[in-house]
C-alpha cells in the first residue's frame, strides 16, 4: 500500500544505485546531504551498501549506511542511509568507470527488485539512478534502456519516456514542460518504420494524463512535425500529412487540448517560454536536445504507462568522471522530487 | 570593388527587402533606427522603395526612404534610408501576410541583384531578409531557400547553411560558435542518402576556414553524432562507425582541429558552455533546435563556400505577426554586425 501510515505523508522511494562504476553511488550519497531530500520523501537504496560506504568516504562524509530488511524499516536523515542490499560482492572488485558484467548484473538486479517492491505497493515510487546497457547487456540482460526493462517487468504495452523540468526552471509554465518521445532508442533510420498515428496518439494520451496529474486541469499539448520547416506541405517529406496531422485531429476528437505538428526548433522555444505544458516529440534528440539546454543537470526521466511510478536522473553513468567528485546531484534530487510529487497525487487520486 | 574608399573604413551592405508581405521589410525599418547600426556599417536596401516607406509610416517613424542608383552613392543615417530600387509596381497590391507570387517574385529579383552587386564588387557583403519558398515558387523560381538560391547564382558547388551565435551571448567562447549543416532542406528520410564522408570533410573545412577568418588560430570543431547516444557502438544505428567517424579522422589527417562524432544532445550543451567553437550538425534540426534555444532573436544565418559573404536573419517571414509591429529586430542587427565583421576580415587578407 502506498504511503504506507496515513500519519506519514513523506513517500517512500526505492533508488535504485545503478551501474556501481558510473556516478550513480556518488550523486545518491551527494542528494542525501541535502535536507530538502528528507523534507520531501523517505529515500531507502536499493543495492550494495559497501559501494556505498566507498561513495560515501569519496565525499568525506560522516553518513552511517544502515542495512534493512523491509523498505518498511527505512529511516531517512542527511547522515544515515538505509539500503536494501542486492547484489553479489563480486561487484566490489570492478573498477571505476570501467565496463563490466558484473556491474551490468548488479544494476539490474537492483531494478528488478525496487520495482518488485513498487508492483507490491511496498514502496510509493522507483528513482533510478544510470545503468550502462552495454555492461548489461554483457551480464546476459539485452534491454535498450531502463524504459524497456521496467515496461517488460511491469508487463507495460503502452508506454513512453519522458523528460521532464520541473517549474522554478526556465520553463515559464507553472507546472513545468514534460517531452514525450514516440520512439525512442533506435537508429535514426528505424523512426520512419515505428512512426504511425496509433503510436503518435497513444503517447499523446500519455503526456496528457501526466500533465493533468501535475495540474488539475487539461494540459495544452504540442505535437513536433517530423521534417525540418514541418515538411513545408510536402517539400520536404510527407509524414506531417499522411501521419502526424491525423494523429493531432485523432487526438483532438478524444477532447485532448493538442496542437501541432510544429517545426521542432521554433516550437521548443515556445515551449520554453510557457506556450504548451507538454511536446510530443517523434524521436530521441528532438526532446533531448532542447530539455538537456534547458535545464542537463534539472531535467528528470519519467517513464509513463506503467503502474509504478518511476522517475530517473536524465544523464548516463558518465564513465569519464565516475568516482572523483565532480557529478553534479541536480538530477537526482528532482528525480527524487518528481517521484514524491506524483507519489502524493497518485494518493490523493485513491 | 570592396571597401571602396581606402578612408571609409565602414562595410557597404546591401540588405536585401524580403517577402514584402513578411517582416523583412518592418525589421529593416526597426533595425536602422538603431545608431549602433551605422557605426559599424554603411546599409543600402535591394527592394521596392514604397514598401519601404510603408514599414517607416508602420513605426510612425520620420525616416526618410532616398532611392539611390548606385550602391557607392548609399548615404546611411538613422533617419535616413538608402534604397536601390528594385521590382514591379505590382506588389504594393499585395496584402500583408499573404502567400503572393508577386511577393515571390519581388523578393527574388532582390536578392539577384543584390548578388550581382556583390560579385561585382560594388557591395562588401549581403544581408538577406526572409523570403518565402513557397511564394518564390509560385513565381515560377523553385529552390528550397536562400543558401541554394544564391549558390546557384554565385556558381559554388561545394556551400554550407551556418548558423551563428555571436560572442556576448549565451556562448562562452570569445568567438561565438558556428553551427554548419550537413544536410539541410530536405525530408529527414533523405538524409541517408545525403551523408557521406566526403560532404562531413567539405563542410567541416568550410567551418574551419569560417571561423580562422574569426578567431585568428584554428577553431575546435566537433562533428555530431547521426543517432541516438552516437549510435551506442552500432546498437541504434551504424552511420557513426561507417561514415561519421571515418569522416572525422580525415578532417583531422588533413591538420583539422576536429573531434567526434558525439551524440548531439550533451555535445550541444558542451558547445553552448565553450567547449567547442563549431559544430557540424548532420541535419537541419540537430542544430536549429539548439541554436534557437541558445538565442532565438540572436542567431544569424550565413552561407559558407560563396565567392560573396552573405548573412541572413535565422527566421522565416512569420507571416502570422507581419506589418504588425511585433517582429523583433535583434537578428537583422546580428545579421549585419557579423556582415561586416566578416567584410572587415577580408579586406585586411587582401
Amino acid at each position: 500500500m502506498a504511503l504506507v501510515k496515513k500519519s506519514d505523508r513523506k513517500p517512500l522511494l526505492a533508488i535504485t544505485l545503478g551501474d556501481p562504476a558510473g556516478i550513480g553511488p556518488e550523486i545518491i550519497v551527494g542528494a542525501w546531504a541535502e535536507t530538502v531530500v528528507h523534507e520531501i520523501c523517505r529515500p531507502v537504496v536499493v543495492g550494495h551498501p559497501q559501494v556505498l560506504r566507498r561513495a560515501v568516504a569519496l565525499w568525506q562524509l560522516d553518513t552511517r549506511v544502515v542495512e534493512v530488511d523491509r523498505p518498511e524499516d527505512a529511516r531517512s536523515a542527511p547522515d544515515l542511509i538505509a539500503c536494501l542490499p542486492c547484489g553479489d560482492d563480486n561487484v566490489l572488485d570492478v573498477q571505476p568507470g570501467s565496463l563490466d558484467a558484473r556491474s551490468g548484473e548488479a544494476a539490474y538486479q537492483a531494478v528488478v527488485a525496487a520495482a518488485r517492491l513498487a508492483l507490491d505497493e511496498r514502496v510509493d515510487a522507483v528513482v533510478t539512478a544510470p545503468l550502462h546497457k552495454e555492461a548489461m547487456r554483457m551480464a546476459g540482460h539485452c534491454f535498450p534502456g531502463h524504459t524497456e526493462l521496467l515496461a517488460g517487468l511491469c508487463g507495460a504495452d503502452e508506454f513512453a519516456m519522458m523528460l521532464y523540468l520541473g517549474p522554478d526552471n526556465d520553463s515559464a509554465s507553472s507546472a513545468g514542460l514534460a517531452v514525450v518521445h514516440v520512439t525512442l532508442h533506435t537508429a535514426l533510420r528505424q523512426v520512419f518504420d515505428e512512426l504511425t498515428a496509433e503510436a503518435i496518439v497513444a503517447k499523446t494520451r500519455l503526456a496528457d494524463r501526466f500533465m493533468s496529474q501535475l495540474m488539475n486541469t487539461r494540459p495544452r499539448i504540442a505535437v513536433a512535425a517530423l521534417n525540418p520547416h514541418g515538411g513545408e506541405g510536402g517539400l520536404f517529406g510527407d509524414e506531417e500529412l499522411r501521419i502526424i496531422r491525423p494523429a493531432v485531429d485523432r487526438a483532438r476528437s478524444e477532447g485532448l487540448n493538442v496542437f501541432g505538428p510544429f517545426p521542432i526548433d521554433t516550437l521548443m522555444v515556445r515551449a520554453r517560454d510557457g506556450a504548451y505544458d507538454a511536446v510530443v516529440a517523434m524521436y530521441h534528440d528532438q526532446g533531448h536536445i532542447a530539455l538537456k539546454l534547458m535545464g542537463m543537470h534539472r531535467a528528470v526521466n519519467v517513464t509513463l504507462g506503467l503502474p509504478i511510478i518511476r522517475t530517473s536522473v536524465a544523464h548516463g553513468t558518465a564513465f569519464d568522471i565516475a568516482w572523483q567528485r565532480q557529478a553534479e546531484t541536480g538530477s537526482m534530487i528532482e528525480a527524487m522530487r518528481v517521484a514524491a510529487r506524483l507519489a502524493i497525487g497518485k494518493s490523493r487520486q485513491r
